[in-house]
């Protein structure tokens, strides 16, 4: 089939509105928020409304050797959702139903187009919780989520995407659907297809319907803010809190160059004194006494690890005033130039250690590096701040990225806790899993995408 | 390579000890605990002590084109770790060693062969907490737990073995190892193969070591008893609970047939009177006020809806001593015959409707039904009671545990919440997953182990 029969086969399925292939247009639906990653220019971008939809995309393709690349909102950070150059964009958005809320079991069925926020919203109407909150949840989608397996603020307590999904529906390279898990919340009849399809990426099939395990609505949290004047100190006291077996509901890390960029952001000081090295931020959802116990608990440990400033508040609006300051540190950045933010994952008694290797980084290129992560996970993120106008710089910042990727690996680490492989980290997976998991890989792939379909060379390639 | 020279090579490669061809010996390692299913006999039953010694096997049986059936102890319920004919039956239990306990970030890497029991103590003592907690936990193994995905009554706070897995070392059917998944606890570089092979039966690769996530160690639970003089009001109970977002760390029901064999065999009166249908148990082990505010408020749902007897207590061993009553319903049966135990997962909002059914059926076949279950999941283990000598009453216990399975499927249910497929529910299998899964079973088992090395036939056919 040619592409002009292809685009006509597409319109004739879809809808003429539902195609788009204005270069202009196109563009806007190439790429995500990487960067680094290549992107190519699609032949098409097209937006099914349903399942069936979304089959014929996928049959169209398929006879015509053409490329699908799956697409969600394009919040991403590894360009798994970038264009591959004469690729068909599928954009998932307009599959934007909560199909069912089921209070009584705790669970609900939902198109991969609805944003993360909406949903959320949706089922706290019903008194529950759905705990994956990447940075981007007021604008990703749930099909990105999936895809990705995003993780986010929650994750310290309430793990991430995979640990939520009970059920998927996925169309297959061949067009036919396969619906996979189940409405149980115990199961194990086959495979967990479900959760191999989960942090795929789109190189496996295309998620139309995801059944989700929701969790009672938690307390209104109460917050810690702690500062201290190493950053070994405040990896000291996050491995304590592990040890002692401490579960708070958010337990994030922010080092000197990131509590500097969010001070100069909000123009406020944070209290932090002007030697402050690191900062930690803890929650607790626990509720009332419990919260408080476990807030003091955590507290402690911070004074024992050598924190010289501590404060916590069992006020709502106090909290989140404190977290805004770990909220806006990479909007904070772009006071100094644009960012790059790395996406690394260490065990947590190694989190001191990863950050005094980025400020080593850091002198190295010649570049601001600020440190902000998830410390109760040991998922950190290091940013690289470069001036867009640089291409030394930006050849610096890159340099920089795959250093701290190095030293995570160094640590025990993982190269991505969260963002993904996608185009930018291929090499890094390879390096990472080594030649017998790349091969399972790649059987895998090709036993359920044997002709290459799903946004090939994305995460590995074939060869 | 010849039967004869095969088992040379055993010999050679892992020592006469560990290569037994008696069939009274062999004859004990071919079959699991469940009575319905085929059971075939093997060639030999090896027993390597380490990974090399089973790649040794897995290289030799895949040379000579004898099938492996992986087994652990042996306490298995649906035939997965049956002996089929002229197979090697590959044990485990000698790959039995705690690798490492890491307490600083809560993860344990551990062999196999070690029992769940002995390995709970061990992290224990770490204060450490392991939660998957099968009935046969002071005998099965870990590497059983994970290849049939284990579950027990943990789960209902704390998930099945799935849930605790960051990362495994399986032998290919190539006989080279790959190691997969990582030790922090996110992380999302590349597919996620660790759940793919956990719950896979021993039909896709051979478990040589798990890193696994531990929890801080719980509080000692305190106990709710609370009697039903009817299962609807029991099973309107339980939904109620999930509704209102109570999670306890153990939620079971036990049926009038059930509390009169632990009645009879304990010799002691469960208190719930003459016209009780249902027992409800539950533990919350958040501790002190939080478990008794916990207890509290689950009480006060079993006497809304219509509970006349409730008992709470947070006396540890007067705790014990009730959830006895659960604990020995197998055993108690005995008394009545042997016991066939089905495993069926429904939404928790229909678990009254099982029981009815179980009751139904039970009139049908004229068997005694018993129906105890993990009422937090939804799952049930309707058990039925047949005289060992009654070919006849044999037929009639095999109608009963199919009939047992539709209904839980007709009520939006699963065929297994916790056994596995094995060698006894292939086609309940496909009938559950229907012809696009069983397709994408048999692609990914075609793709890992191309010859059907590993334990053929089991879960589904090839064909």
């Amino acid at each position: 089939m040619s592409n002009d029969a292809l685009l006509q086969t597409l319109r004739d399925e879809l809808g003429r509105d539902a195609v788009l292939t204005d270069s202009d247009v196109t563009g806007s639906y190439s790429r995500d928020m990487m960067p680094l990653a290549p992107v190519g220019r699609p032949l098409a971008v097209v937006l099914p409304v349903d399942v069936a939809g979304v089959q014929a995309v996928v049959r169209a393709c398929a006879a015509a050797g053409v490329p699908i690349v799956p697409r969600g909102a394009g919040s991403g950070l590894s360009g798994a959702a970038n264009a591959i150059d004469g690729c068909v964009m599928l954009v998932l958005t307009k599959l934007n139903e909560i199909v069912e809320v089921d209070a009584g079991n705790r669970l609900a069925v939902v198109q991969p187009g609805v944003v993360n926020l909406d949903f959320r919203n949706a089922v706290e109407k019903h008194g529950l919780f759905y705990p994956p909150d990447p940075s981007s949840y007021d604008w990703c989608t749930i099909g990105g989520n999936l895809s990705t397996n995003a993780g986010g603020l929650c994750c310290v307590k309430y793990g991430v995407t995979t640990d939520s999904v009970l059920g998927l529906e996925v169309v297959l390279a061949d067009g036919s659907i396969l619906k996979t898990g189940r409405r149980t919340v115990k199961g194990v009849a086959g495979y967990d297809l479900a959760r191999l399809f989960v942090g795929s990426e789109g190189t496996l099939g295309v998620i139309t319907q995801a059944t989700v395990a929701l969790r009672p609505l938690p307390q209104a949290p109460g917050t810690l803010v702690a500062g201290f004047t190493s950053t070994e100190a405040a990896g000291a006291a996050v491995a304590q809190m592990v040890r002692e077996g401490l579960v708070p509901s958010l337990l994030e890390i922010m080092d000197a160059s990131s509590i500097k960029a969010a001070e100069s952001y909000l123009k406020t000081d944070l209290g932090a004194g002007s030697d402050c090295q690191a900062l930690l931020l803890a929650q607790s959802d626990a509720g009332g006494e419990v919260a408080r116990r476990e807030l003091a608990a955590l507290e402690q440990i911070c004074l024992d690890s050598g924190s010289d400033m501590t404060y916590a508040t069992d006020d709502l609006a106090e909290g989140n005033m404190l977290l805004q300051a770990r909220r806006v540190v990479l909007t904070a950045l772009e006071q100094y130039g644009l960012w790059l933010t790395d996406d690394v994952c260490v065990p947590r008694t190694r989190i001191a250690e990863l950050i005094a290797g980025c400020q080593r980084v850091s002198e190295e290129v010649g570049l601001r590096i600020a440190v902000v992560g998830h410390a109760g996970d040991g998922n950190m993120h290091p940013t690289i701040v470069y001036q867009p106008d640089s291409a030394d710089e930006f050849e610096r910042a890159q340099r920089a990225f795959d250093a701290i990727l190095e030293i995570g690996l160094s640590l025990g680490g993982t190269v991505t806790g969260e963002h993904g492989v996608g185009k930018i980290k291929k090499d890094w997976l390879a390096k990472e899993i080594g030649p017998v998991g790349l091969r399972v890989h790649r059987q895998i792939k090709a036993a359920l995408d044997p002709d290459n379909l799903f946004n090939p060379g994305s995460m590995f390639s074939l060869t």
